[in-house]
């Protein structure tokens, strides 16, 4: 029997006539001849009420123990959702991250499966049952629970599915997949039907929510397919893949991120000083290693002794600054206030054609560039975030209303 | 180091302020030299705004699932204590049922604790940390995870100080230990600075909702002293322990119990006739041998054909009842609206004057007696619930205002 992993975040589940509807969407997956395991985040508005406890004790909770906190949220989901699928006729069975045999590293808020030995999974299945995951933690190899970060119900599902051998894994939330542009903020935004891989992974990568880069990266390595679909308006969706038509080449959205700041050494061994401070603030800040340093070509950012800190998504990041403000003393520069814009598709990077029309266009709404960089898949410029809805709203002008069908 | 085993109940916890109260506490219990482990039970009103949750579903939900969802109290009230610890300047870890090894049968939300191999919590107390345990729940052999039924919490605290081999265990909750009657109740109680085990039992058999009778039995079996105190006043409290001095011997307490029903059986071929219905019944609900058959001197009972059900306690009560009567037919009686009244007392029954005296003052009250039991510490009348109220204001007045003191 061909098993389905389906994801359902947190506005999925927002309540329990959500979670009905969901039960009876699964049912009838599970009715159409398929093993089924559904991955579920928390109830929407669960983990920040839980956070909202812990603030009123401190600002720096333990990691660890933050961890046992929030992955109850995703477990009161599963089991209420499992209930909801008995009470449908069908039998279901909720577990936990570890009882999946999700393994992952020991870095608590942020950790990495390592390894999914979903044994108890398979059991389950074999007996006919649905099988309700609680996504977003895991296991350490030191037995102790752990969470994904930001996204990581994405990753669980897809690494379940990978390790399942699964069909297909369907990403359901309130959007049906993935846009040339973020369609609350742009009017003409293009539904994309098909992405690649790699692709996907650079729009997470430059900021965009649908999809996180580690879950990709999981599909990718099983070569297994992500619908990105709509919970509640069946219809469109958006297929994450390994190969797309040669029509789809070139520009096809337009992603930015804001709450950004970019990090300079001006100091003449910039290399070795980049180390030393990276070490200061390893030891200042835990998740170090996951500063998500936007610098892919890496050789070159470093090169250039500068890199890009995601600030909106890192609690210490006020912290680590000062440490590398005083680590680095008149060899560091930090500029904040700013935002990220980057260009992804296919074959983008093939001449220099696109990068200096990117440029003119920058230049033409008087928005600095502050940095640049590009991979096979993407242009990304740093600029001001003051000027990045007007950036966003000319490339994607330029690139897609008048390119693109 | 002396290990010290602390409960914290409900209402001891019940939002984050308190938290930080218990918090400074338990630190000051570590700064006097102790290794602490504490046992906490969900937030207030957590647990009731879960099952909330569920009946919007369905009245009833698999037990399992339910057992899953309902756990998740505990953790919430671990990680936030562990990190009040922590804000204190002390270092703690939040650990689940599962992971310091209370290991149950797999009766869901009912299950008794077969074993306790508290590895990890004896680990981390070596390494100097506070250890913040989730009571009422545990792992069954299956690997699921379990709950252990009202008043679970205090079992969980009282095995896990009998596996340490604890100094002591301490009962927290918002009264300061126990008393001769139900204080809202009786007017002139009186507190009993020290009680028997089997005292502690039968009090908690008969309907006293201080500590449970599964709890007590591991403190009994290892010979640990149990001090039941209030959280936020600190003072008086009650020790439960091997022998009491004998100035204590005689009726002590006076113990009600509501809502209960009598189940009789009328046939010839009693004895075979209620293992056939028992048998029924069992099928037809889970918890079967927890119904807690108030029948202690077993033989007796079985022989007069009849037991007493804790109605309230048992949320499948109307099923098994039908069940029962539909086996029966003609053969079986069952009578509800009833209560049970229990004096409890060392030596209580050493001769029949307690048992006359109690009968007279029944009679002179003008409530009748449906059922009577004894046992070394304990006599016990089934009435009316109509009458209850003074039947033990009778009672307490002509055992322990005149007796004692």
């Amino acid at each position: 029997m061909p098993v389905i992993v389906q994801k359902y975040g947190g506005s999925s589940v927002a309540d329990v006539e959500k979670i009905r509807r969901i039960a009876k969407q699964v049912c009838a997956t599970k009715a159409d001849g398929n093993d089924v395991v559904v991955v579920v985040s928390a109830m929407g508005k669960t983990t920040n009420e839980l956070l909202a406890l812990t603030r009123e004790l401190t600002e720096t909770p333990p990691r660890r123990e933050l961890d046992m906190l929030l992955t109850v949220g995703e477990r009161i989901t599963t089991a209420l959702l499992s209930i909801a699928i008995h009470v449908e006729g069908y039998d279901a069975v909720s577990l936990t991250g570890s009882q999946c045999g999700i393994l992952t590293n020991d870095q608590h808020s942020n950790a990495r499966i390592v390894e999914v030995r979903p044994v108890r999974v398979e059991d389950e299945l074999r007996h006919g049952k649905i099988v309700i995951v609680a996504g977003f933690q895991g296991m350490s190899y030191k037995r102790e629970i752990t969470t994904l970060g930001r996204g990581g119900t994405d990753t669980t599902a897809v690494a379940l599915a990978a390790a399942l051998g699964a069909e297909h894994c369907e990403i359901y939330s309130d959007v049906d997949g993935v846009y040339s542009a973020d369609p609350n903020q742009v009017s003409q935004t293009v539904h994309l039907p098909v992405v690649s891989y790699e692709e996907m992974q650079e729009m997470a990568q430059a900021g965009a929510k649908v999809l996180k880069s580690d879950a990709v990266e999981f599909a990718k390595r099983a070569g297994i397919a992500i619908y990105a679909r709509a919970s509640f308006s069946p219809g469109r969706e958006t297929i994450v893949r390994k190969d797309i038509p040669a029509e789809y080449h070139g520009v096809r959205a337009v992603v930015q991120e804001r709450q950004v700041a970019l990090v300079s050494f001006l100091g003449t061994a910039v290399t070795e000083r980049c180390l030393d401070i990276l070490g200061v603030v390893e030891q200042s800040i835990t998740p170090i290693k996951e500063l998500r340093l936007h610098c892919p070509e890496r050789q070159v950012s470093w090169a250039r002794g500068s890199f890009v800190v995601s600030t909106s998504t890192l609690p210490d990041w006020q912290r680590a600054r000062g440490a590398l403000l005083e680590a680095g003393g008149a060899e560091i520069e930090i500029k904040d206030g700013l935002a990220t814009l980057s260009l992804i598709g296919v074959g983008i990077n093939r001449d220099a054609r696109n990068v200096i029309r990117a440029m003119q266009e920058m230049t033409r709404i008087d928005a600095p560039i502050y940095g640049l960089s590009t991979s096979g898949f993407r242009i990304s410029f740093v600029t001001n975030e003051s000027v990045l809805d007007d950036a966003v709203a000319g490339m994607h002008r330029l690139f897609i209303e008048s390119d693109n069908r």
